[in-house]
C-alpha cells in the first residue's frame, strides 16, 4: 500500500501540473491515499472551493493547507462542507478540521495537519496537539500521515523524532524546496523536511522573482505574482506502507521539471 | 575542472566524517578545489585554529564559515592569519576576510562567503556585498563560488538568481538539511538552496535530539550537546565547471549516510 | 487599599534600590500588596533563592518574573518552595505557578504573571490562560493583579482591554522603559504598558552601554554586563482600588533617579 | 529656542486632533520648530500628497515617517517634491529623502528619519547612517533633530547613547505609546523612547481594538480599521534647546486626551 503526497501547488501553473501530472503519477504508482497541499493554489495565496473541488477531480483524496489557508476568503464560505479539506490543527479557534479520515477500500487513514511555530505565527503547540491527534486517531486507525507545515528544520526534524513509531509519516511542506532528507526512522516513520512546490519552475517559491529580489534589495513593498507563463515544477514524494502496521517501509521523493522529466516506463 | 563542497561540519562526529571520507571524496572526485564550511566544527559552536588546521590537513583548500563563525572565542585569536578561511563578508566591521582566493595549478578561484537576514541578525545588505565582491573577484578570475549562509528560502533563491551568469556557484548552508534542488541555472550558476551538514545522522540539526524536542515542548532553556556516538553523515556537492568561463555545467548532490553509504567504483 | 509594583529589578544595583527606597516608598504609600519583578535580579540573568528572601525582607509580598526566570538554574531547586514567587503561567510544563495568592489583613489578592509571544518564545496563549486564571481567582477574590511580561506594545494593549473589568490591573514589564499611558480603562481596571526597569540609570535596559552598542554596530557577540557602579533608578506604580469590587480607582507612576529624586514630603 | 514634536498621527481622528490641538500648542509653546510623524496618517497606512499638505497646513514644518510610508502608493508620486517630508534615511535605494533642512528665522535646523531594524526589516545600520548624516548635517548647522522610528527599547537607548553630544534629540517613535523617559542625556542631547501616538484613545495602537483582539486569539487574520468615532489623544514633547550650541536643555512630554486634557493657561 502507498501513499503519494503533491507538496504546495501554487497558482494556475500549479494547477496546471497536477491536472497534468497527477494521473499519471497515479497511473504510474498506484497509490491508495493521495494528498495535495493546496495552501497556496488560488493566485498563490489560500484556496477557493472551485479549486479545492479540481484537485480532488484531479486526483487528490484529501487536501491540506498551511499559514496561507485563510488568504483568500472564500475558505471561511466552504470549509465546515469540504469533508476531505484539513487545514492546520493547532490553530485554536478556527472553523474547519485538523483530522479527516479516509476510506482507502477496507482501511481507513488519518490525515493530519500542523503548522509549525519557529520563524511563524504563534499558534498552539503543535506537539502537543500532534500527540492529542494521534492519540484519538490510533482508535480507528494505525495508518496515520502528517503534514508539518513548518520553516525551521529543527522544528520539522523534532517532531519527526517526537513521532517516530506512532504514525506513518511527517512529511514538511512550507519552504517551497524539497529536501533530500527522505528516509525511514528507527520506530518505521516516513520522514522528509519539506516535499517542496508545484508550480513556477523559474520564480522564487512559485513567485515571479524580479518583485522579490527588487524586495530583498530595497526593502520596498512590491507585489508578488505568480507568472502566468514560464517552465513549471511538481514536487510529490510516494511512500510505501505496511497497510497493517500502519508503518512506512520507503519513501522516494519525485521532481518533475524541464531538468528531471517524468518517464513512466 | 570541479568543486568539493562539504556542508557545516557539526562538532567531533562531524570532523571524524571528514577525516575518514574526504580522502575518498577526493580519490574518487578528484575536484581541483575542496571547500569545507567549518563554522560548527567545534563541538557545534565555532571553530579554533586547531581544527581549522585539521581540516585543511584533511584536504580542504578554503574554510568557510555562518553566523556561529564567532562562538567560539579562539577565532580572534587566529582569524587574521588564517589566509584560507572566510567569514560572511557582511558583516560590517569584523576581523577576518570574506572572500579568499585560492591557486589552482594555473588559474586563480574566489571563495566568498556571505550571511542572510531574514529570519537571522541584521547585517550588512548581502545581495549588495555580494556584488561589491563578485566585482572585485572579476578582476582575478571567472571562476567565483559562493557559500551563502542563510534560513530562508525565498532569499537563497533570490540570491541564486541575482548572481546567475555572474558566478561559478551558489551553494546555500545553515539550515543543516540537503536540499533536492540542485541546478545550473540559465546563465550558467550551479544552484543548491542547502548542501546539509556533516555530523551525527539521528540528532536535529547535528544536536542530541532530546534537549531540542524538550526545548519546543516546555519552551524551558535546555543545554544543545552533540552527541559523541552514534551514527553519522556527509553532506556535500560536486559542481562541473568550464574552467574558462567560470560557469557550471553540472552539480551533483553527495549524502553519505548509513542509509546512502559511498560506494566509490 | 493601594497595591505597590516595582519594575524588573536588574542585579546588584536594583537590589540596592529596592533595599534604600522599598522602605520609604511603603512608609509613604502604605501599600497593603507589594509586588516586585524579580526577572533580572540575579546579575541581571534570573533569580536565586538568596535574592528571593532578600526581596520580601526588603517589603515584597510577591516577587513576579518572566523570560529570563530560568537563566539562573538555581531557580529550579527552590521554585516549588517559594510561595510567593510567580513565574509565567502559560509556560506549558515548568515548575512553580503563575499565580499566588496572599493575604492581606482580612481580604486575599491574586497576583498572575503572564507572558506575551510576539517576539518571544511561542508559549501557550496568554489570553485564553489569563481566562481561565481569572476563572479560576474570581472563586476567591476580586482582587487579581495581573504582571503581562511582553515586548510588543499591540499585544500590552490587547491585554488591558481584554481583561478590562475582570481584574484590578494589567501592569506590563519586560521592555524595561516606563511607559506614561497610565490610565484607568472604562471596565475600572488599571493599564499601564510598561512600569520599566529598576537598576542603573545610564546603561541600555540595565546593561553596560558600550558592550550593547557594540553588539548592534558590528553584529557581533558582546558579553553584556550589569555595572556595578554608577547612577541608579527605581520604577514602579501605585494603584489605588476599591477593596470590595476589586476595580481600581487610580494608578500614579512613579521614577527616581537622579532627574527626579525621591522626595517623601 | 524650542521643538514641537507630535507622535504618529493615525487615520481621521488623528489629523482631527492635529488640526484642533497643533494651533492651540503651537500658540501655547510657540515652537521654532514643529516635527510631526505622519506614517500612520492615511487610514492608519502611509501618507498622501493631500494629507502631508493639510499637516503642513495645519502648523508642521516638517513630516517624518517610519515603516509604514510605503503603504499608500501615492507616496511614490510625491515624496521627490515633498521637500519638508523625510522617510527612513537607511532604506538602502528608496524615493525621497532621510534628511531635510528646515530654516528657522535666522537659523537652520536638520532633521532626520531612521529606522531600527530589531524585530523590524533589515535595512542599512541606523547607526552607521546616523553618523554619516550627523557628520553632513554638522556642516551646516548643530541644531540636529532625529526621529528613530523602531521598535526595541534596546535599540532606542542605544541611538540615544550613540548620538549623545552630537545631536540635539533622539525621540523615538513607532512603538505608539509615549514613554516615560524623557531626560536630557549627560552630552546635552534630549532623550525619548517613544513620543507616542496621535488618534483613537480607545483602540489598540490606533486600531479597532475588537480585531486585534481577535487575532490574538485565534492567529486568524482580521482587517484592522481606524475607528471613525470615539475618544482621541494626541502625543507630543517639546524640547527647549540653547540656539548657539545646539544641546537641548529640557524635555517635557504632552499627552492629551480625556483623563489629562490640555489647558493652556
Ligand atoms: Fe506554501
Ligand atoms: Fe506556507
Ligand atoms: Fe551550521
Ligand atoms: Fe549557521
Ligand atoms: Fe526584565
Ligand atoms: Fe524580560
Ligand atoms: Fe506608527
Ligand atoms: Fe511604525
Amino acid at each position: 500500500m502507498n501513499i503519494l503526497f503533491v507538496g504546495d501547488v501554487v497558482g494556475a501553473p500549479g494547477r496546471k501540473m497536477v491536472k497534468e501530472y497527477l494521473p499519471k503519477l497515479k497511473s504510474h504508482f498506484r497509490p491508495h491515499l493521495t494528498i495535495v497541499n493546496g495552501e497556496n493554489s488560488a493566485g498563490g495565496r489560500g484556496i477557493t472551493e472551485e479549486i479545492y473541488k479540481q484537485l480532488l477531480e484531479a486526483g487528490a483524496n484529501v487536501v491540506t493547507l498551511g499559514n496561507h489557508a485563510w488568504d483568500n476568503k472564500n475558505i471561511f464560505e466552504f470549509i465546515d462542507r469540504a469533508k476531505y479539506m484539513v487545514r492546520p490543527a493547532n490553530f485554536p479557534q478556527a472553523p474547519g478540521t485538523g483530522i479527516a479520515y479516509v476510506r482507502i477500500n477496507d482501511v481507513e487513514a488519518a490525515v493530519i495537519n500542523l503548522q509549525g511555530r519557529t520563524f511563524m505565527t504563534p499558534l498552539e503547540c503543535p506537539f502537543q496537539k500532534a500527540e492529542e491527534l494521534v492519540f484519538e486517531a490510533k482508535n480507528r486507525t494505525d495508518i496515520i500521515f502528517v503534514d508539518f507545515h513548518a520553516e525551521a528544520t529543527s522544528e520539522k526534524q523534532a517532531m519527526g523524532w517526537f513521532l517516530d513509531g506512532k504514525v506513518t509519516a511527517v512529511i514538511g511542506t512550507h519552504t517551497h524546496v524539497q529536501t533530500a532528507d527522505n528516509r525511514i526512522l528507527p520506530g518505521g516513520t516516513a520522514y522528509l523536511s519539506d516535499v517542496g512546490m508545484t508550480g513556477p519552475y523559474d520564480g522564487i517559491l512559485g513567485m515571479e522573482k524580479d518583485a522579490v529580489i527588487y524586495r530583498f534589495i530595497t526593502g520596498l513593498p512590491a507585489r508578488f505574482e505568480v507568472p502566468n507563463s514560464g517552465r513549471k515544477q511538481l514536487s510529490a514524494c510516494i511512500i510505501q506502507i505496511n497497510k497493517n502496521s500502519g508503518k512506512a517501509t520507503s519513501i522516494e521523493r519525485i521532481l518533475i521539471n524541464d531538468d528531471t522529466p517524468f518517464f513512466a516506463g
